[in-house]
């Protein structure tokens, strides 16, 4: 029984952003014929979600592998220095792989991204520490699991909209990431929104999105 | 046994947005005392979430009040031409209090926000017809219930982000606006972020500190 | 400790559809004596949820294996060109193997299924092209799991009714399935009905029963 | 604030099916305003979910209101002899106002559709009693809360397909009719297809879909 | 770190009933350990829930295995010709396992257990074969997952009392148990009771005591 | 739209129980309905979950009415002297409505039942001071809500079997009796079975059925 | 049908704290036979979880009546200057009547119990503030509703433990307390131990134990 | 992409307890690094939830490893005899892990803590013989899974505070913990609070933060 798939060749003139691949669930195969398709007409692609087996597949092209992140990207662009500046704060080290998918796909989309790794509200110093860093970002994506404290805590003090990612990091009532999930949610801080748990992509997607503006201002400088 | 509440003067200085305070379960003693105190100090205030006797009990004050959306404002300032251009769309007639909770709340933090009701997804057409201002509006906020297909359409066809805002409407699994919340957070189109189910407000305030950069900018072309 | 199964040979008769096995948690001994039993008499025979494990077990037999839909088929019939046409609508990549199974069954069952895969709501133009398809199609199995936008869109569009089938694809909020389960049942679109989650089976044998007019019609004309 | 709802007046001839309206949570001055439309035009009209308050509201209207069903028909038609025949089974005297609606608004939508009360699991003989007439149905809406038994035992002993309808009732663990919703998607009887807890009306406007090749054989035969 | 665990060789005594041992998550040791402790009084002992590992440790030790039922019993007596007769009933074959455990536990306890397997309600006609029998047992167990309806329909059909042992069967909403656990609990069939999930020990256990004054009666006549 | 409800006069010779009505959900013309047809053939009849509205309806027939239990009887007989004692144990006062319908049910089906009220854990002298009595009931029904820590605690210190009835007792993580439901099924004392949250009338109906052969003795002496 | 409860007068002497009742859904004239009971022997007492109309059936007696914090209390003893010091801190305003319930609670039992009001994580500065304070105390009790993020803040700051009494305070995922309970569970901040939603009066029952060395040593010192 | 941990030294000296690092999902060379880190700083170091594979690696370090409890400890000191009595309860032998987790983590925070296994309430007299010790302990652990009834019966026994672990162990509705800890949670025995499922460590963390005044005593009576 036969079935076909069509790339969407289109989809970037009309997003302006570069197509990203959710590896999870696929064959090798299948991640390998993406990649011949984008490589032959040299368009960027980011793969997310990739597990260490997928990883090895694609080890021998010509791909930067992050293996923490899981991730690998094809035609990584340098960010320009003019970019719109966000921070990506993790609560612990647990939380550091959906960070890292959401700064390096931040990276692809063309936003500079700085990570903040260790911030969590059970040491409020540490996050003082970084704060002055936080204040002049211009969107903060917050990674935590567990009891997801520091969503509130980053939306009251920043004067920046928060983009929560829950992460199903935890044991017992933590349940995969449902509570973190429902405390940001349930926060009372003004500015937080929230993705799926474990969304790292998603919150760098939204963050591109909420930022189109900074492009097309640079778009309509060099037009002028 | 008494304890004493002190009112946070200098919050607008800090956060540039203007008070805003959640009514329900508030006595109505409470909220004249507010009131009075925000009267004395003229700063603008809006009271959210009233029921209909805490309406009845502020009915004599010089407030607006918009029954449907359970709101009462004191101050009420037009918002600017050159403001930003938010859209508020609801899928059912249900969804609009809250719908409308949101355009209060926008045009109370100074933002353009326009309300398209019954847009559901059962009829696409409807969808269709004011897509072209949906497109050039800065941000999207989608108000829906029930199963929330709304919230990845919408996404799937605008360039802008969308806030997703679940609702309470519906019966059976559509418990309370969880399945309509679980739709937003699951869905896969890029752009989408979301709030606490019926939490109209929310979805207001982040738009507001989202756009902050729009009313930056006015203020630096101000001081040019 | 014994005990005994008996197979039931007079269903074929009273219902007038064919066998089908649950592979799930049966062993391959108790598969190939189902499969002997079978041959015996030469009765059509269904296997569906076979793990690649028994797949290899059952493969030196007579049987039209489809991997990817985890079945194996025992004297497949041809499906005669006036049975009933029906759609199944897969919405991403990882809801093939629900999709196929649905597909299998349906034509095991003597219906004319088609396939079309990637048909997501985050890109309605995906689904405009096939439209046409959909509308002169009999009965529609959608598939789809995530937030399972996709059933309400579908069930807008089209004249004939739409099974769901919700998947277990996702991560998250998901709930492996759940989400998209309760999103299907909480639309308010009209002839939409919606079957267990990740169950292809159930959907096509619904089809086969609510279409056995088209096979009574036939049995009526060829008496006549 | 205000905002613009629009009737959709080419509904009925798009999909064939006249208009209903779900009153729950609608004021009286917009039911009004929806049936003065109606009227006007002459459009047949179908109200469900109506309070004893919304009831008195339009008893000195010209319909046909059924308390129980929580229904008011205007322009209720005869259904026609030759319409296709259902049968809608109610286990218990607490599951008849969801069962009546069914009944009403399958009528509504040009179905012959009777109802028999009562049918409970653990007295089969009451089922056996009325198993002729349910045999010889083109489609049952099974209407059950508790513990759904209902659904399972006709599935198994009847030809056509079963559409069934959860119903709220139960105390403790059948939790507003989860169980019983869970039991009919969990059923591995063949050709069980489930609405949302509650949804009479859904159960009949997806018969209506089902069958409507019954329909359009009429209108093709009226054409010859 | 040491602690110690004090056999209760009283317990036979004060309860009527030998040790059964619930070997999940223990290691071979402690099993072996156990069963020595055993033979030395040479009394009685049941393991339960055995992992084929542990059973392979266990199976060079005179112990009476059943692989099936994950039980090993030592000393295992015949059961009097007068003891109480009680019927297990299976609804389907992958409900065997749970059935199994049941049947040699209710042995273990001196009770006349004969088991029916594949009795789903999908197919009633299989039931009533064996209804006579299960008329003129003292007590049924009934074992089922899915969606459970074989429950209801056995209370509603014998006099004697139903044990209700939900198993983890199923997929989707099935829920590994809990749809056919609440499924039993919400029944309105008089003289059904229920244990936990996949519980065949604790559905014995509680046979045995119901029973009691059976071993009583018997004790009683031969005092006399 | 009517439909026919069919009384069922040979159930109390099938199951030699007499008829009991759950009045939650039922009008009063209803129950009248019902009362007069039982008066006309002088059939026993109970009547649980009445409303205070409803036992206003019946106070002016010959009734004896149980406030507190929600229950009216009509024609309720003495118990005999021999027939089973069995305990009825309720954790709290807040649990004695719940106790009280399964007491007059247990009378109602002719059984010598006790009631024991405020016998929770927290003070475990309360349950050692009844420990004699409840030491020789044939059967005991246990009454818990909140933690349902009692039914672990009986169970292990009686050598009957104990039917527990968790009731919506508590507040909080009590989840309206969930807590005490799962407290008792996941339990590891053997010998208790477990009824629906707050089915006080279903562990007395249970009971009877259990303790059948106690009534078929008494029949058997007296046919001697 | 009657039934005795038994008071328990030795409890005082043998757990050293005074009776407190739980007035939810006790009747009037149990709560007045109560405090009769106690009048007699001259024993303190308090009430909790009063309603306002069991607050006026109580209002003509000689009690301390608390409307916010719902309890009265009979014979309420000034605390001992050297009484243990304890801070009650109250997250928003609506956690208001549980801490309450604690500080009350907390006095009835001998404790020095202050409350801190309006104590949110969204305005870290506030908790600043009083901070020396909490650092100073014995214990903490903390109350906090909707996404309970100062349990993890709070229990990072101050060296003494903290107890979390989570509200049902908030709407939409807020559930009831169930997030603030699952957040305050899956914190990390050592230290932190959790009592059921609302439980102020557990809170400070759990305070009274895990300090009653200070009583102890207070008796020792007395004693010398 | 690179980030830095930083070490918190100072946080001894703030808190007077030592570092203890959760250990599940950590790789074993970012274990090792932290414990050269704290040999050449010759800090006191304990990691808890080692997994099997991190004991191998962590073999030939000069560490005292525990496999039952899953943990290692660097410069384990003795406990002092004058250092506070508490003792750790566990209900049945699959709940020793996490007893054994609170039992040397309560050591290597200077508390003496004994360890009573298999003390579950389906056999009290168990529970009585070790009463006198519980009774004259400073704090109690208990640590059950399942039903979790154990809690509530030794609050009401013993005259200070049980610090509640729930459990993963148990099937079916025991639901990996959640039955225990809502058991726990729900249970109106004063003076019981409650952690996180399995976190045996965070009772013995609460106990050192409960008994800190015992510590300051002993440095108080030092000073003198």
């Amino acid at each position: 029984m036969e079935h076909h798939t069509v790339f969407d060749w289109s989809r970037r003139q009309r997003t302006g952003v570069p197509e990203v691949v959710f590896a999870e669930g696929k064959a090798n195969t299948q991640l390998l014929d993406i990649l011949d398709a984008h490589e032959q007409r040299r368009e960027p692609l980011l793969f997310t979600r990739l597990t260490a087996e997928q990883m090895d597949a694609l080890s021998a092209r010509d791909l930067q592998i992050e293996p923490q992140a899981r991730t690998a990207t094809y035609r990584l662009q340098d960010v320009a220095r003019a970019a719109p500046q966000i921070a990506v704060v993790a609560a612990g080290t647990s939380d550091l792989p959906v960070a890292l998918e959401s700064q390096v796909t931040a990276r692809f989309f063309g936003l500079n991204a700085t990570l903040h790794a260790d911030v969590g509200v059970a040491g409020l110093w540490r996050l003082e520490r970084i704060l002055p860093e936080l204040v002049s970002a211009e969107l903060i994506i917050a990674v935590a699991g567990m009891e997801g404290a520091l969503f509130s805590v980053l939306a009251g003090l920043v004067p920046s909209a928060v983009i929560a990612v829950p992460t199903s990091v935890g044991y017992g009532v933590a349940e995969a990431g449902k509570t973190a999930l429902t405390s940001a949610l349930a926060s009372c801080a003004p500015g937080l929104v929230v993705v799926n748990i474990d969304n790292g992509f998603g919150a760098a997607a939204a963050a591109r999105k909420l930022l189109k503006h900074r492009f097309e201002t640079a778009t309509a400088d060099a037009n002028r």
